[in-house]
């Protein structure tokens, strides 16, 4: 009894923990922020990083390894930083990584994600890349765990406790971490110019408030998932920043709706699982004007000529999609490497709701466990 | 009519054009070898390879890109180079690496492999390595295609006119053409042993008759077809060098029979898809004997547990995993890092007899191109 009324309080006048999390994103990304984004001196202060920037500066290539979602982050972490800093990413399933005797020298840097700080193929990893000699960051959520004990270096995401099971603040606030870490590089290096860095450090603390007015459109967002609850099948498609955002958003309905979504980069749906799609298939199109926005739209035709259903993340203002589309959700203007942060949103709250409608235990979905704490 | 009969000619008394294709193998990949391979004398021959040791040798990284199941190939590719010639390996989506401003040098050498070597994103991409200096080295089947004229040097697969839109024994072949490449640079590297050199040249040259042994099995994979026939839903894990061969399989049963087939490394599956499983869910499993049998075991026992269907491939003489499994399948016993040439077999046999039971047109399944020309 005691225990429903503490949880109760908890959710916070949300119907699940899910919810709240999304919900508390704007919140969690200003902690992720806080202290360390100082845009009026310019200044991203990350003493994990500040005290180990020899070893970045002369990394030869950086090596990523997680799983899940975590997995996805460092996905989107790989756009990052090869963009923004010009150096050579590999992102890794921990689970590979461990067991393929992988070519590891101590030039390389490894930033190992995990929200527990506990999943046991990471920590594995970990400790696989130091007995090589390699220089381990890592970015977790649970302060203490595992993997803070097992780096060299770390830096925490500050997201709060994360309770539902399908991750959501972890992931927005590793990818908040992750574009600190690259424009703090990216001035160190060089590799940006004085102009772009103050931008982006701008428009970085600008997201938590587009966040707010995204999370606006849920009632929208609920309408959409009324007309695919009982969808048995569903695409995620996207382009390069977006791409991994795909394969988290079909990965949310999968964990918590049991729905079989599948994300995949846009233009290879043509080698392939363009031969699934008929008028029963939904496909979430991520069609932000930044990213290659054109080849994105004739994905998009592509599906329609072949009766597929579109729901499409577009920019505010785009009247291309919104003609060719079942259904566009827009998201703010914002520059294509913050993209993921808010795309991201409508994905998770999509999830949400169809797995409510469908009658789903949202925060503890059946065979899922929190954190992956054996192999 | 005349062309009705050419056609028919022309399978060689198959019914469709796949099922010649995958009964062409064993003769395709000696094809590939023929000349190349010369195991008294312990030499691998490919000129293409020979005359740019240099850059081989020179190579800080090499990056393998492709589509589709080109792509599949590349990374078994990734787990064959690491593991022999102690390189490091990125794999990429063609069409991702065009757009996304990679960090590429004149150090890194691009292998970029397409069966009929006309597909335009890989195309592109190889236009975009090469303006940054790149070398690179290309894999294709189609002799004069367009690839091979844009590369600086190069393989053919040798495998013959592929017809059945869902690529088979280009795959094989590929695979083929980056293990003997491998092992060469091996050797020149001193990264194997002399032995192991010796050893493995022999396992290459034994491929053709395991896999025609293995083909002999098809009456066996047409009942487990008959049974799964109606899924709608199916996953495909596998570990190490097999990840990439349950990629392929789901792609294989995705193109031309149109269930939602998806692909994982096993050990991912704890951090989603296990949410999927239920007692209508079909989940084939690689578990030979050469790659982390017991963790794969593991796995099998979790699915289980949650009521999943198991199809497992297994090495000859497996005794654990046939107690557990619905079905299992037998390969002959081989090294592992050929384990792919052989798992992938039962895979494509699997999808066709599906394919056929659900009269879908294997050879041409509806919306997919047998190349992908154009964006």
């Amino acid at each position: 009894q005691l225990k429903m009324n503490l949880e109760q309080i908890e959710k916070g006048g949300y119907d699940h923990f899910m919810l709240k999390e999304i919900h508390e994103q704007p919140r969690a990304i200003t902690d992720t922020l806080r202290g360390r984004l100082l845009v009026d001196e310019a200044i991203i202060k990350l003493s994990g990083l500040e005290n180990n920037m020899k070893r970045f500066l002369n990394a030869e290539r950086i090596i990523i390894v997680a799983c899940g979602t975590s997995w996805h982050a460092g996905l989107v972490g790989e756009y990052i930083f090869e963009d923004f800093v010009r150096i050579p990413v590999e992102v890794e399933y921990a689970s590979e990584f461990r067991y393929r005797n992988p070519v590891i020298t101590e030039r390389d840097v490894v930033i190992a994600i995990s929200q527990s700080g506990e999943t046991a193929d990471t920590l594995a990893a970990i400790k696989l890349a130091r007995s090589k000699g390699a220089f381990v960051f890592g970015i977790c959520n649970v302060v203490g765990s595992s993997i803070t004990r097992e780096n060299d270096s770390g830096a925490y995401t500050h997201a709060g406790p994360e309770i539902g099971v399908a991750s959501t603040k972890a992931f927005t606030t590793q990818i908040t971490v992750l574009l600190m870490m690259a424009l703090r590089l990216a001035r160190a290096k060089g590799t940006m110019s004085s102009a772009d860095y103050r931008m982006n450090l701008q428009e970085l603390q600008l997201i938590p408030s587009k966040m707010e007015q995204l999370l606006s459109i849920d009632e929208n967002i609920k309408e959409i998932a009324r007309e695919y609850m009982l969808s048995t099948n569903c695409l995620y498609l996207g382009r390069g920043y977006n791409f991994p955002v795909a394969l988290e958003g079909a990965l949310k309905l999968k964990e918590i709706s049991y729905i079989h979504a599948e994300g995949y980069p846009a233009a290879e749906m043509k080698h392939g699982p363009i031969a699934l799609i008929d008028d029963r298939m939904p496909v979430i199109v991520i069609a932000t004007s930044k990213g290659h926005y054109e080849k994105v739209v004739s994905n998009i035709q592509e599906i329609k000529s072949r009766k597929g259903k579109i729901i499409a993340i577009v920019t505010e203002g785009d009247t291309t999609v919104k003609d060719i589309a079942d259904h566009t959700i827009e998201i703010p203007e914002v520059s294509e490497a913050f993209t993921p942060l808010l795309t991201t949103i409508p994905l998770q709250l999509l999830s949400y709701h169809i797995a409510v409608m469908r009658n789903c235990n949202v925060d503890q979905p059946r065979n899922l466990a929190k954190s992956v704490t054996v192999e």
